[in-house]
């Protein structure tokens, strides 16, 4: 177990890295690491801040062979990614985080990866926890990051309308796939939160959510948050194209070289977890500006199909004649799954 | 391990349970649990945004037979009470828990003591996290906590000034001494966060603390806070009364009884930590206004001692005769503690 005067050293560390070159250290109201609490820059007066908090456990996340910068990278990536989800533009960040012991070289870098991506998100640390676990105990590392929207402008998973597209950014599949293969991939150990994009939806997507548990599931989650809107008119269902599921570089390539059939390549995509992509609901009319959107960011947004109200109620999977998969995809898809593979 | 199924059924009893009660959830541009983040309620144009977060680690902070209500209790107390030192008001909070298992009665219980507390200081549970650790793994609950505070009006640590008074709230030593007996307490299992008296605190106060890691190692905090100050004049020493810090009832009986002499009672109260209450510099005007805000309180509030510029750095313990104490007690104390006896 390390010394307390190792942790002390870590503060101090983290107090430095914290501060550099981050606006947030330079507002006379600011705080930073080492009082009782930190406090944040005044708001706009329109504005209101939105938080969001995830724990990353080793053998549970990740394990002790690790990249440590991509961990680092990772544990932040995963909390701006829901602040992109919400149109909010980061503010800071808390970590807490236990640890068996202080490896030097390890937490060095560790500590490069996490900094890089918030200087680059301008979403500095502000203070947290550094304690000790028992023998044996896994490492944990804890992140909450605050951000700010303007008042009643934030995207919410509720917002979804009958008639709304439903579109992807970025592609899917090669961070499980990478899992299947036990391999890495940037997708998989470099998550890029779509913060930019989360911004530019603001006003103009209904309903957003971030892909952290599959395609399949957070279209569910879409429907289900307009099903439990208090105003929801009828039931939703989704037609979504399966074609249309923008496939990752890998994957693809592994189609190509027939490792991997068609339908097996979408099953991975569209239920794999791990891909930190947004997924939005936005009218027919916006199709253009979110098409202009995409060019301007460089970034792929796909339509992948559209919701209408229905009887029924869920995910109906076409083919890009508009026929109905075959019943055992069908199947393969609702069970949620490559595992089965 | 417990099956996501069980977990998904935490969320949703935290979710109903997390509103009870709360403000927070009648707003309506606020959200709590269930999207990508949580929404605060617009602040006053007025107001800043204090945050801390603190974690508890099975093993570490507490032991598997801990009272699971006490528990829940501890891990927002010891949050909240990072806020009162900074003359915040409350705003909700977050919870991230690494659990082994779903033990329902445990969980429920630790819940109890947590809702109970999040009432009582109007603090809403708004977001977190609920995963799996692995076998064998310790468990660990992560809080940050939102306050608001008018801009610039913040309690700091830097803020000492040469003729300043320093003051503890209620008394000190009991939670110590219940580990020393390896038994338990009131003020080791149940902190009261002293959050109505950080916001009386506030414009009266010059700088402000909690106490968490013990007496003396938070007054050093506060001078090593204000020599910290690029505006600091001169370096601050604190004559303290060692006969005035005001020993918890336990320790004060065992003392009686003799089993314990005056010495080693002060000694626990001075270097013991886990107390929890908030350690404050304020000018001697202010003495009749800091009486009137104990007795309205019904909370005792003793001043200890004062600091005044000085060549040396550090703490001058005197007995109520203003004699240096003994040299042995004096270095005992310096040592931290109670642990030598």
């Amino acid at each position: 177990m390390a010394s307390l005067g190792e942790f002390e050293f870590i503060d101090q560390f983290l107090r430095s890295q914290a501060a550099q070159g981050q606006p947030f250290y330079r507002h006379p109201l600011a705080l930073g690491i080492g009082d009782d609490a930190a406090l944040m820059p005044p708001l706009d007066a329109a504005e209101q801040v939105a938080v969001a908090s995830d724990m990353l456990i080793e053998g549970r996340h990740y394990f002790p062979d690790v990249d440590p910068r991509a961990l680092g990278h990772k544990v932040l990536a995963v909390n701006l990614s829901d602040l992109a989800a919400m149109g909010a533009r980061p503010l800071g960040f808390t970590l807490s985080a236990g640890l068996r012991e202080i490896r030097t070289q390890w937490i060095t870098s560790f500590l490069d990866g996490l900094f890089a991506l918030s200087r680059e998100a301008e979403c500095p640390l502000i203070g947290g926890d550094t304690t000790a676990v028992p023998q044996g105990g896994a490492e944990v590392f804890s992140v909450t990051v605050l951000g700010a929207v303007p008042k009643g402008s934030a995207l919410r998973r509720d917002g979804l309308q009958a008639g709304d597209d439903l579109w992807v950014s970025g592609h899917l599949g090669d961070a499980a796939y990478a899992v299947t293969l036990k391999s890495t991939d940037p997708k998989l150990d470099w998550p890029q939160p779509r913060i930019a994009l989360g911004l530019r939806l603001r006003g103009l997507a209904t309903a957003v959510i971030d892909i952290s548990d599959g395609l399949q599931s957070e279209v569910m989650h879409l429907l289900h948050g307009a099903a439990g809107r208090s105003r929801a008119p009828a039931q939703l269902m989704a037609t979504l194209c399966w074609q249309d599921v923008p496939i990752g570089p890998r994957l693809r390539q592994a189609v190509s070289a027939r490792q991997r059939d068609d339908h097996e390549a979408v099953c991975i995509a569209i239920t794999g977890g791990d891909e930190y992509e947004l997924l939005f609901g936005a009218s027919p009319h916006e199709q253009s500006n979110i098409r202009d959107i995409g060019r301007h960011l460089g970034l792929a947004l796909t339509k992948i199909g559209s919701v209408a109200s229905s009887e029924t109620f869920g995910i109906d999977w076409r083919d890009a004649q508009g026929q109905p998969l075959a019943a055992d995809w069908q199947q393969r898809l609702h069970n949620g799954g490559f595992r089965h593979f």
